[in-house]
């Protein structure tokens, strides 16, 4: 398939070389030039107008947050100009609002909306194993399901409209930094009882809690090694932020992430801002002027 | 060698019985007389004092609570009775101050106290595939090593005395709580977005949180199957107040573990103290007016 | 002076009358006619278009929330038409960012802006007795200073650009809640005991917490009596997240602030959003299943 | 009247000197000397064991803590040697559940028990300023009501059992710590928007907020005067214990006061301990990493 590709961060560019190893035609936009140049040594074709890359079967984006999606799609108009017919695919991890807005600017312009949102850190993206999160109409799913299965060890259909797959990323996010935040304050309760944080994090993430988020991250934590960062803290403030918006939404209240919410900013206030998000388990330590 | 058993519950007779298969001589102590019966008829000695439990070479304790441990043990002297050198093997969750006062106690007589707390449910124990944390004297732990080995998959030593082991079972039991808390909130998040608790827990716990704790509960919270109840709520409010008492007496708050203090609290005034502790998520529901 | 006046909610129409009392040329514009009809009543000129409110020396406002004022200001271009000089007095409750963005707007235009929220409920409008926080130019300030008096009891100038006025503003409100939450969880834990939330609050409100405050809203909570609203639970909400925003924007967490939203989300999914924000004291009540 | 006093610290002795000012006859009992002897120049009786103070009409007692009044009431059987009829006024701030227990010592021996813990701080004990909340039989409260109004400005009786009074008294200091904790978060936020916390704090506390605790804990907050503490931050943190525990027992949960909780224990760790409480106002601060 003809597929055009737009954001080539660390995850952007990993899945779109998957996609051209599996064979699709691909041209490619971003907004600094150089990620894109490697993908054109392996075939793909570089766009200067991100309009162009809508002049395909299916347009892939995978933007930073929602402020860059308003930036590069809404503003600069790049679905006035898509094929009629297009399917967008967005990857991204973007608020529930946002992803209501993409879609209806994609129905103004009879392109079809897919929200697509992944699970797993740039790694995993390179090994094609992410876990995909996806909600649109059934005929699109269908026909980017090859397209998927190139990047994906899974895709997960959910039913509703394309921003319930947003709400299942957001609310897996939270997931995750609960997890986080069990560990960090937890592992501060055993050392202060003596028994210090690796030993007691390989205890429970070999045995109860042994699953890739919590070994992972309680490796993180145990090492006390936030540098460098697979997932930026104030990326982390960002997530869980919009999984509060789309719960106040519906007036789902979540204590658990106002919890995490306020850890985050303090985090930032202690300058952490771009260590990787398990960095809130040093808060615990720092309350309980842990040596 | 020649063991004592104090306490019968679902937990104690599971672990009582591989200690009778691994051949060792057993006699049996239980407040009430039904759970011992069957273990007689497997081999075992029934006493009608739980002082005579002492006079072996090892007493292992399994009792409900710090009140029960204070009737038993403390109030019946059973150690003052004991044979000199007896290794007093404690595998139940309790304080860090009681298993404080309760190593002294042993000393006092010239018994060895090894706290050796246990993570499992009861299936787990009659499978013998208990993971047993302990601390206490290295000798002591070296003669006890065959008869944990016959009710454990793995013993993990922590350094420390051995309220040390008392501080890890319970940082751990708050990481489950906080794992139901967390599934709690996720799932209302998403069902009030359209895709119902059942898909999305499915999705997160055979990917990103794959392991036995979240599949276990995650599989009670998707069904909102809260009986019979595998570990009681109201056990589960007592075990995170024991966490909470054990951070305050080294000045660690644990801000989640407050937040699920709350939150069992509610669920109690609710009637909900004789459920299942995942149970705890129906607030999450509740509090949304979710259908 | 001639005086613009935007927004007749209840709270502008009470300042709106005292500013026609004290002698000033008012020209009036709302939304909806029917509250401008009696202040024409009483000398009043009637607008039909928010701009020519800005053809004056001194523009007030007092729009709902930060959305009516992009509706009414920004959009409609009022600042664009505005006399040369004209001091923009801002009487509203909105957030830091807008209050950032109206003052910046207002320079491009060559009008100055002053922020100057106001705490008081409508009867202390009506009275003249709002005490007034007012951040903006010295000169404006000194030049407004009669309005202002003729509205409220005291002006408290505030240092710094006039969007630090909004942030004292949330503030305080932040801490009514404060108090409105404490309030209901101490009664609730009062009457568990056979004291009820009457007396209780009784003896608290006339004693050490014998302030406005603290006597009007213990008055509602001990009373239950929430309609009609002073102020709206679903307004609560929302200068509870402005204050949360202002926060995060400098890295300052609210964990009470955090505790408040979650509540009142609560209360909103209990169909409370139009009660008085006082009632958020019943969910202590509910969560504790009092009777 | 003939009147036994026990616990002359800062409280105990303003409030036992102001009944020696109203003419009774007082004997004193205190674990350490000092206090008693300004007590003995003004015509008190000093005891040599504290069960002597039992053998009068009224015996009032100050003790600091649960474990004092265990030390010096219980364990020394002070009530097992009191005159028939005597009638012990408890002004201490103690555990409902103590309170209930030494009612039933009390009936035990035949001994009436007044709960009547007081508000104020030591300035105000010795103004004869208290705010008293009583609890108990209605015949024991009008018998020592002149003796009450000896020592405060107003007796509130309150219904149920002596422990009542004991719930207002803690739900009331639960209050107190809200209020300094709402303090905190607001000037924070305020001073991080370039309005300090002293012109903050002096704003809300001469208008909306103006009470006695707020002018003088809003008072310390702004001027950062901790110390010497009128009240001890470790003596708030038991406080906010007694009112947790309180709630638990009647499935009453109160999230702010988890708040406190886990804030007074960061501050322990942070070694305020000894300063007053208002300095959990500082965590503000500090979290927020303002200068």
């Amino acid at each position: 398939m003809n597929v055009g590709f737009i954001g080539l961060g660390h995850m952007g560019k990993a899945i779109a070389t998957n996609l051209l190893r599996a064979g699709h035609q691909l041209s490619v936009w971003n907004r600094s030039s150089g990620p894109a140049a490697e993908l054109v040594s392996l075939g793909a074709t570089l766009l200067t107008d991100p309009a162009a890359a809508a002049r395909t079967d299916v347009l892939f984006t995978m933007l930073a947050d929602d402020g860059a999606h308003r930036a590069v799609l809404l503003d600069q108009a790049v679905l006035g100009r898509a094929t009629r017919g297009l399917i967008h695919v967005n990857l991204a991890t973007i608020s529930v609002a946002l992803a209501r807005e993409l879609a209806a600017a994609a129905a103004a312009h009879g392109v079809r909306y897919v929200a697509a949102p992944v699970f797993g850190r740039p790694e995993v993206a390179q090994a094609g194993k992410l876990n995909i999160v996806a909600a649109g109409d059934c005929e699109s799913l269908a026909r980017i399901e090859p397209l998927l299965a190139a990047i994906g060890q899974k895709t997960w259909r959910v039913p509703g409209p394309p921003e319930s797959a947003n709400a299942v990323k957001l609310a897996g996010n939270f997931m995750i930094a609960s997890a986080i935040e069990a560990m960090g304050e937890a592992a501060a309760l055993s050392e202060a009882h003596g028994v210090g944080a690796r030993q007691f994090l390989e205890i429970l993430t070999q045995t109860l809690f042994a699953s890739p988020v919590y070994q992972v991250y309680g490796g993180l934590i145990a090492e006390r090694r936030y540098a460098p960062a697979g997932f930026k803290l104030r990326l982390g403030l960002k997530d869980v932020r919009l999984a509060l918006e789309a719960g106040e939404e519906k007036n789902v209240a979540l204590p658990l992430g106002s919890l995490l919410r306020d850890h985050f900013i303090e985090a930032l206030a202690g300058g952490q801002a771009e260590q990787d998000w398990s960095a809130i388990a040093e808060l615990s330590r720092r309350r309980a002027a842990l040596p």
